[in-house]
């Protein structure tokens, strides 16, 4: 099961009814912050996205839009009594354009650790990432994928994977005791007298997963297509309502509502939810049937949207 | 005239319904900003509080509350295209603690200047502020005062002075033409043959200006009570709503309601209104009662309040 909540929907400057990118994913009662612009702490307040068991802040890339929000957020998590480290993972260039976050708030009394994701593409290993999040389950994985911006920016993919069923046939013929078949569902080695049995001598084809990626600001690009590949849902950017804005959006490293689309019907994403309005796009509902001509399961994204994963029955 | 907007009302952390310390001072068109904590830019907008239209930027101290709104908006002025300066005033280690928003926003398109007002307290000498705020008006006076929190900090006092009633007969006692007259009311000289005549000669005695004085963070101390003295406008930070909080308060440097009720009271001030609450003040209606106990003009402040201060007629 996964959680999502879409925290602020906006570009640029933060608006009365819209705070700044920022979006959480909520496994196992544990948060990985995506972004963190101006409003992201009072948004996750309103929207029950509790601060202080955020174990990752992922950022996608370093503009102002994007990490406003973190001197408050991490000085807020320290006030409410917070001791376990925090991970901050980004593109290149994290150490530095960290910096003047950390000269503000410099007494935390937690850990801040950094992960650099220098590799355009890439997946963070599982032992890396077991040992920076610690809370996060066995069968999840996190990768990121270059995306086409006016600086370095990549963009993220969650996904839980899903063991094949448990076959109790195949365990009583290799001779597992009963008390034993909890393990190989967890996924570890048994011994039966010399002989190792492994989960997947036991376990059925692998089931159908949970994946949610998100985009933060690209232009549309193969990367991003792959990146996207078959997501449950994907979270993408989709600064500009209007089809005739496609030259300003290419200019500037972002999407139109319509590009975010193409990028979903693309991937064979399951569901589209569109983020990162200009300030420009007063209502995202008036440039909807952009998006929803294109790829049907596409939704406007508000702040404080939430929705959540389940594996298949 | 002077109109006031309280913007944000919060200490330590926003809230959904809350912004943090921020509130902003127009004359003449041009604003004056107070203090700029997370969420500035948001309820200014709301409030139709133009940023475009700030010329200055007047800290009363360095902490997080106060002032993680500030690359966002400075960044916002730069977007919206201003290029005249902007003033930042601070007290002492202004510089110091400017570095960081400065590294998060390198290219704006307008100047920063800073005036670090060193001396505890004082009045900036007007030469100074027309150079920094040209736009504010002849009898306008900026003064500033010492405020006892954890780190140097200060108060702020803004007066608009009024000349005295023009009297017809003495200018006309003294010869000078009906064209000059108008002259004399805004406060120049006028030669008359070889006589200078200076405004006192034909104006009555100086009558009641206005004046509205922002406390920033502070304990209950005199000098807020000397700086604050017969304000009209009294905007006093009240972070605690209990009176049995007041030893918390004064730990850490802050003010109970009736404390600030209480240095309304020294003072004279015409009305206050209670700011900077504490995360915990859910409704500050409830506590108001132990502000007006003290001082029947006590307001509870909320974020985008209004009002205007107008000569006597």
């Amino acid at each position: 099961m996964i959680d999502i909540t879409l925290i602020g929907t906006g570009a640029l400057q933060p608006l009365p009814q819209r705070a700044l990118a920022s979006a959480a994913i909520t496994i196992n009662g544990h948060i990985l912050l995506l972004d963190c612009g101006e409003g992201t702490q009072s948004v996750a307040k309103k929207a029950d996205v509790s601060l202080m068991k955020i174990d990752a802040i992922l950022l996608t890339h370093y503009h102002g839009d994007h990490t406003y929000g973190l001197p408050g957020l991490l000085q807020s998590i320290g006030m409410a009594g917070r001791t376990e480290p925090i991970t901050i993972f980004g593109p290149a260039g994290l150490s530095e354009n960290m910096k003047p976050f950390m000269m503000l708030c410099p007494y935390l009394p937690y850990e801040l650790r950094f992960m650099e994701l220098t590799d355009e593409n890439g997946e963070t290993a599982p032992m890396a990432l077991k040992k920076l999040i610690p809370a996060m389950p066995d069968g999840f994985m996190l990768s990121h994928f270059k995306t086409e911006h006016r600086v370095p920016s990549i963009g993220y993919r969650f996904e839980l994977t899903r063991l094949g069923k448990f076959q109790p046939q195949k365990a009583k013929a290799l001779g597992v005791p009963v008390n034993e078949w909890k393990r190989l569902q967890k996924g570890e080695t048994v011994m039966v007298g010399e002989n190792a049995v492994t989960p997947d001598q036991v376990m059925g084809e692998a089931r159908k997963g949970l994946t949610v990626v998100y985009t933060g600001d690209t232009n549309a690009c193969e990367s991003a297509v792959n990146g996207a590949k078959n997501a449950d849902l994907l979270i993408a950017e989709a600064t500009y309502g209007e089809n005739e804005q496609e030259e300003t959006a290419n200019e500037h490293g972002h999407m139109t509502f319509s590009q975010a689309a193409q990028l979903a019907k693309d991937a064979g994403a399951g569901e589209l939810w569109l983020t990162h309005y200009s300030p420009m796009v007063d209502d995202p509902e008036a440039y909807r049937e952009n998006a929803v001509g294109i790829f049907e399961n596409a939704v406007c994204g508000q702040d404080g949207m939430k929705t959540t994963l389940r594996f298949e029955e």
